[in-house]
């Protein structure tokens, strides 16, 4: 098995930058919106619908890991959910059993746990990632500091509660994670300096 | 001014440890029982009121920060909690002014915030804390597992109350700090490696 580094990161933040400038540099295979094209040809539902469960909004009146087992629900939405999640594990775990890889989000730390990835969660203050989404606009976007500001706490809200609904743990805890960045203050290109020196 | 890196740290994570080494490789100064040295010589209290008020249990009932200024109030030790904060503060800023430095604890990251000090948080799970700490016990001491946690969860529980009284924030809060390292799992020597790869 070759080394694993996930990363779960705050909207705005610049984690998915991140990774894929760590990936680079190692020379490491980069996962992101690969995940979604590979959980698509292994179910039948639109890639729409992926992207909404893989990591935006999970079924959460029911816990996936319900009795540390798999259990069908006959709610028909639950069950669709539960497809999604298990192809999601083994198209996680055959990416990860190819080579070295940098993979963003998706509860990549906890679904891959037994693999013991080193697991990094990216973040910066409010004002920095609003500042950031702002310049990433398109054309015809033109969100004002607070209409960016709710965006990103919707759009982390969802990721806190697929975190939490797969793996039973709070999202951007500590706790759960080897290495916590704050792009806030500090150059990307630095910071991937620094985390490529762990690996090399 | 110099860089200056203030170190956050869970008790039993290795943080002096941690701050010791990167200090050392990056040809840094390095404070951290000197501060209360220092402070020793500039108020009239004993070392061992010192050490007790400077990070394990300040005044809690009236905040240091009060109106944005130094309130004197009438309690005693209110007033002599206050001056040791006032002799840390300058102590802490001509710490800082002389040289590059890593300093270790007592809310410097927070004191020292003017100076845009480069802020790190060690920590770790609890099991490797404990581990940690057992390795460390004297001949005399033989604590128990459930010993050495409470012990470290009372030491934890007063740099909490100490930084929150300081700066009104909560310790190891992730936005608090430009970095976090979780030593559970990563040899000291390779994270301080990876640090230093940030400041060379």
């Amino acid at each position: 098995m070759g080394k694993i580094i996930t990363i779960g990161r705050e909207f705005g933040s610049g984690g998915r930058e991140f990774g894929r400038r760590l990936a680079e540099k190692l020379g490491y295979a980069y996962y992101d919106s690969e995940i979604i094209n590979e959980i698509c040809k292994g179910t039948k539902y639109s890639k729409e619908y992926i992207e909404q469960v893989s990591e935006k909004d999970p079924v959460p009146l029911f816990p996936i890991r319900y009795g540390n087992s798999f259990a069908i629900g006959p709610d028909p939405s639950v069950t669709m959910a539960m497809d999604v999640y298990k192809v999601q594990t083994s198209v996680l775990k055959e990416m990860a059993s190819k080579s070295n890889c940098v993979i963003i989000g998706r509860a990549a730390d906890y679904i891959l746990k037994d693999l013991k990835p080193f697991s990094i969660f990216v973040y910066a203050c409010i004002e920095s990632r609003i500042e950031r989404c702002q310049k990433r606009e398109k054309e015809n976007e033109n969100f004002t500091f607070s209409q960016m500001k709710r965006k990103i706490k919707k759009i982390d809200k969802g990721r806190a509660k697929y975190y939490s609904f797969v793996s039973g743990k709070k999202w951007g805890d500590k706790n759960n994670y080897d290495l916590m960045i704050n792009t806030s203050y500090t150059d990307i290109k630095r910071l991937v300096d620094m985390v490529t020196n762990l690996f090399e």
